[in-house]
């Protein structure tokens, strides 16, 4: 998927919202469980039904799929084939090693597997995201700042040049593609670090997780976030898909995501202007 | 595993090797292929068999598993079940995630799988390797210094303080748990960089990646490595599995390892002195 389909997509919907199928067995309803012989896929297949009209991206948490063993993972590729054409897909994956073996996650993923992109982690730099980008169309999404506590032990070292671990990090992580197939994870959780990254990569795409419901925070990162190509795609998960617990868990899973989308569009017209 | 087992092993066997069991498909003998079901399988039976008396350890590079799709999936869990009992075992997974998601990724490779040991990445901090932690007698092994082209990148941005980002990253992980459930991976390229990570974690076991069939580099990297406890696995995957392509595959392999366990041994016995 090119990054030009992903704006006019965006363009089009006026959201940027990202549905996370983080779906664990677990915590989806009951009757599904009792009724189907494949609840997780019959769960993610109601959730994308209903959540379709208000978002452009699916990510897949994959440790959701693989902690299920054969079955987990069986029920992950038969979810992506449910994602409609024209939506852009996210393995959320965190991988990243030395060149033959992330060559071989890429084709996991990429040709095992048909998702538009992966996520990464950059530890081991350069060489160990090369095999990544060997692919057309498909996406390297890049760790650059989260936002769990456990930020402070890495990404946030100081550096002899006065700036972060993380800023550097992307600085350098941003020169192994472009803008044209690499984004960034971004915790959204600071407005300050936020305006930061859009001076290092005022062009590129960035993968906000963690938003939750509160308005106020989605403008705030919005208003930080947007460029003239969108550049946003912000991520709820748990927020979503268990808004609901009983039979009409896919209504209550659309209402979030249209609340989501109308505080989005707000932000959107604004760009469109 | 506890580490006072791992100590006794290597004591008992003279020997750190760790055989990587990055089984590629595509580059095992064809007369597995035309004869068993399950080559992959059949290939990881018969490189045990032949190396169990040289080693302590064995490596399993998940990404040539996964990259299989489901049918890799059922290649690892019944390969790690050939496994004798007494032996570490090592998810290479370099996992890591937020906490819940790493709760999952710690129970795929801990309960689904019964792995001794998973490798993580130490990015996302503290609270993503957390749910690791949660486990009697399991080790996290988390990357510190690696000895591929891109460490530059990350690993040796240099701190305010004066030292590298691996330097700060391996001090501070070593707080996440303790000696008996931590290891850190260091690519055994540098004699000083080791000497260094020896000053930081002196008692923490290491693991080594890529050492191939030099004497001499082994030899300096065991000298600088070693401890009280051994505190080494050296590891070699490539250099051992594919030694030979032929009938006697499992032969060839077997050769390797006894070459690389009597160069230990010779570091090994002024440990024991």
């Amino acid at each position: 998927m090119q990054r030009s389909d992903i704006t006019a997509l965006i363009r089009e919907k006026q959201t940027v919202l990202c549905v996370g199928l983080d779906t664990d067995i677990e915590r989806i309803p009951d009757f599904l469980k009792q009724n189907y012989d494949r609840p997780v896929v019959e769960f993610n297949r109601r959730i994308i039904e209903a959540t379709r009209p208000y978002c452009v991206a699916y990510k897949f948490n994959i440790a959701f799929y693989e902690a299920r063993g054969v079955s987990g993972w069986q029920d992950l590729g038969d979810s992506l084939t449910l994602v409609p054409e024209g939506f852009f897909t996210i393995a959320d994956a965190k991988r990243g090693d030395i060149g033959n073996t992330s060559a071989l996650y890429a084709r996991t993923f990429f040709d095992t597997y048909n998702f538009d992109s992966i996520t990464v982690s950059p530890y081991m730099g350069s060489d160990s995201l090369e095999p990544f980008y060997g692919y057309t169309d498909k996406w390297v999404i890049i760790l650059g700042l989260t936002s769990n506590r456990g930020s402070e032990d890495v990404q946030m070292q100081r550096l002899a040049n006065g700036g972060y671990v993380y800023e550097e990090t992307i600085r350098r992580a941003a020169a192994y593609g472009d803008v044209d197939n690499t984004m960034f994870v971004v915790g959204a959780t600071k407005s300050s670090y936020i305006q930061r990254i859009r001076e290092i990569i005022p062009d590129h795409f960035l993968l906000m997780p963690g938003i939750g419901k509160q308005g106020g925070d989605l403008q705030a990162v919005m208003s930080d976030g947007l460029n003239d190509h969108y550049g946003l795609l912000i991520n709820s998960s748990r927020g979503i898909i268990y808004a609901g617990t009983g039979l009409n868990f896919d209504r209550a899973a659309a209402d979030v995501c249209k609340t989501l989308k109308e505080e989005m569009q707000i932000s959107i017209y604004r760009v469109d202007k």
